[in-house]
């Protein structure tokens, strides 16, 4: 699990909690029907904005990115140096008996090996990446969209609780706590807003940067692998990508005979 | 009917009328000369923004998009390799005689069997794709200007409200009502843009996403039938457009004679 | 005149009015020196944002975007189809014997009968494109400035009148009217800006994307022509600009002699 | 000066004062320490944002845009038609003779002289164009974060004026006053932001317009000339980007011996 | 330190107690708990959108924007001109055996000296330059994101109060002064955003574009060493990227035997 989420997710609902506790009462905030219309109807707005299909993945996605650990682009490189030295001592067939997990790769290795000229590879990787770049897209645009519908549910909710509370003025004790029900939602609206769906769909556009950061080091890795460029020149380019600070040196790889 | 749209709905409308029937009466929210004015003029503001062609048809793709099914691009696919098979075994002059849908495709069938330059056929698919997306995005822009023109004319009808009742402050007991009256077009407006133009706008931009693929396959897989390509090296360069996981295998495929 | 234009403005206009006539007063709503500051400070800051001529330009536009009958694309691929025709049975030289309206078809025809290199015609007609699309765009952005400036000023006279009557409360019973009063500068920037800035900067854009087709229209078949290319394929490219419904099919051209 | 822009000023000044005046009395609205923090505040925030020498960059050009005179791109499209007719009959080598104001031109016309390659001609106008234009957008930038920071210090301001007036309830006789001063930060936030910083940016950004026009007609001047083009074509070409209207028509140059 | 920033800092400050000095007591906005939720609020978000390693790069590179002194692009052309002249004379090999503070030009001097291809330089370089934008760019984000949730936690701190207080309308001499406080967090949210995050984003952008020019200024001149251009034309190249009136002259250089 991501620490840094977790701590945030906690200290941001430990933080409104303990704001209510100081001068109030918990259950003052509370109100069923209220988070009904603004979750659901955020939901709601959601399902007619995106195929279903799209929804579950985001939801699958906002999930895993807070759970799953993403790959070094180090390591990457490091294959790429492994995969360009094997070829160039065993040829490019070499590649297609390697056991390679990323699909990207693997497609890249398999078109190689088959002999592929040079254009359908570039063509054919960067459809790939541009297709996934796309994808990514729309699932962080699920959050966005969803940044956007919930507080305007939660000004509806409210707009709702004040057209009922204006209707019976007669007993004007009620209007305090009518009012008070009514604001409800918008701080709904604006809670689910900025604590939960912008910070994912941030997240979830800062794990796409990263993983495009492999996919760009599997593309130029493979071109350097069929322009059957030297190791340690394709090291210096392919390591560009990584900050100086963090970069891997270089480590001698010696194919295994 | 897109089922996720049909619920997305359904629950939406069903949240907002269960919440004002909780605490009150549903008949407080009706309220005829409110909802012309929001929607009358959201209408009248967007007939002088566009033209009065691309309101109805942007009207009518609204209708469909929740209303008819899509290309699977796996069935692209695996037409434009069956093209590709064919001309290469019949020559390139047997796709003028395939009976096909599409009409880009058609377009471009024609225009390699007619023997056409490949710059030509770049340049013309390349423009029937551009405007195709152009004319979708004003489609699309119709529902977006609707979703900023409709909260902006609820607005309107509430100062509307507020101006006609501080200028009657005599009866004190006729505030509340006047300003519940007058908060319901604020309502309207909110409601429209969140729960229906907004989401369609988006709606309809997925939905322009889904068929620039298919039209993006048709574009590659013509040129590839144009160089010549081996069908397999085309599966793989077309099939990238596609999700890993929603991928359909290569089906050999025999040329019926 | 443009009848979903005139329809739409006469529609925004009653529904205003109906709304005002049915509580209240029409005169509640007149406020000349309200109306003064709105529309006055925003003409103001239009003038310092933009050049005069500009803004000149930018109102015979709005006027004449109302009035003109726009081009049908249809009539261009027309045009062009015949000057490809005639110059490829007269000569490239015949070209400067036409009678042409359009100003960058006549530029385009003297560039070729002239005899000028593919590459400065090319260069040349991207530039007045390009500078017409810059011109059209500051036209655009003079409504577009004026549009977020209307409601500024309309709060700005909403705080001059709320200060005023902040000072003198000691009446109670001119509270409300001075209200009413102060409210309306808010109303009339908001009915300025949605039901007439944003609309006509975006019906500005919406012909500016008309116009430009026609011009790109102009730009590939000037090129078709350069290059001898087939009419019956120029037309192929040229109509792709079109959408399917609406492309006439090609007519035979016989060259008059 | 600018008259259309002095003119703004004047008028968007005179309503604000005139709307003032009409019901109250103009020293309400004055309040040194309100406008202080606004002012003051949007300042503060400015210098964190830029380099000090951006800020009074910034300034200057202010100052400049609205009084300096504009070069009128038919002036410089006339020099660079001189510029190729002399280059042509004299040779490259009597552009180093010229006696030439424009920065960029007379760079260019030295490096003709000098024999450099046309490549790298290409690449230094390019550098020097595109850094002016950032150098101009950072220009433009501090009064668009001036718009941003000033409405936002006005608000700061009210609600320091309502946190005090709030705290201080017992003399409800104060509540009108005091709050009527808090209101005027947001008024001053709002009038500096609209009708001052807002304009001045468009007024920048246009100007910057403009001056890349004429800059993007000395590249494609120089070009022209290296190129040892037809003068008449190279007019055909830089006249493209100015307006037809404005267009001024070919003056026949001859050479003074 | 940057004299500008901290000038800002101060004045925004000063005003900001200033104000409040004025007309009320400064321990009127003293709220822990109301300090706690905004920024805190702020924080939690943050940690949750953000990798926790991106979050602290951001808060250190805050700091030193403040108090690093930033290259001046006329060293870095100085530089690049003794390099050239150098490599020109002594080989390409004499660039490994330089001292060379820079990354970028240390990775670009021994790629010159290996003897890579042209080709491959220009990638790396290219890659080396585009990663650290977009490096850049994540870190100026994260206080871009502050400044939006802030004020949106602000808001929410200011519902939480506002609900609190009106389910206790019993006793009317609290409201006011629990309406102060619950403003309060509105106040921290605008203030922090306005005159911290927003800014010191703005900073960060300004300083990447400065440092972008320089490794701008090092990629044009590592290809212009590799084409062995004369040292003249360098510097007219790489000094276009100043603006001409901070242009150094270029200082004739002799190489050191």
């Amino acid at each position: 699990m991501d620490a840094a989420s977790l701590s945030g997710i906690i200290l941001g609902i430990s933080l409104i909690i303990g704001a209510i506790f100081i001068n109030g009462q918990l259950d003052n905030f509370f109100n069923l029907s209220g988070f009904m219309i603004v979750f659901g109807g955020t939901i709601a707005a959601t399902l007619i904005t995106f195929q279903l299909k799209d929804v579950f993945t985001a939801f699958k996605a906002a999930f895993f990115v807070f759970t799953e650990k993403k790959m070094d682009p180090n390591d990457m490189v490091e294959t790429m140096i492994e995969l360009c030295t094997i070829s160039r001592r065993q040829g490019l067939i070499a590649l297609s008996r390697m056991e390679i997990e990323d699909d990207l790769l693997k497609k890249a290795c398999n078109l190689i090996a088959d002999g592929s000229k040079e254009d359908l590879i570039r063509d054919t990787l960067h459809i790939e990446i541009e297709s996934m770049k796309q994808r990514h897209f729309i699932i962080q645009d699920v959050f966005r969209k969803m940044a956007v519908y919930a507080p305007s549910f939660g000004m509806m909710g409210t707009l709702i609780g004040l057209v009922q509370m204006l209707r019976e003025l007669s007993n004007p004790e009620t209007i305090g706590p009518s009012m008070a029900i009514a604001l409800l939602t918008t701080f709904y609206g604006m809670l689910l807003s900025t604590l939960f769906f912008l910070p994912i769909a941030g997240k979830l556009k800062d794990r796409t940067l990263v993983e495009v950061i492999n996919l760009e080091i599997i593309f130029e890795g493979a071109i350097s692998i069929l322009e059957d460029n030297n190791p340690l020149f394709v090291y210096e380019k392919l390591s560009s990508y990584i900050p100086a600070k963090r970069r891997r040196p270089r480590r001698p790889f010696f194919v295994k005979k």
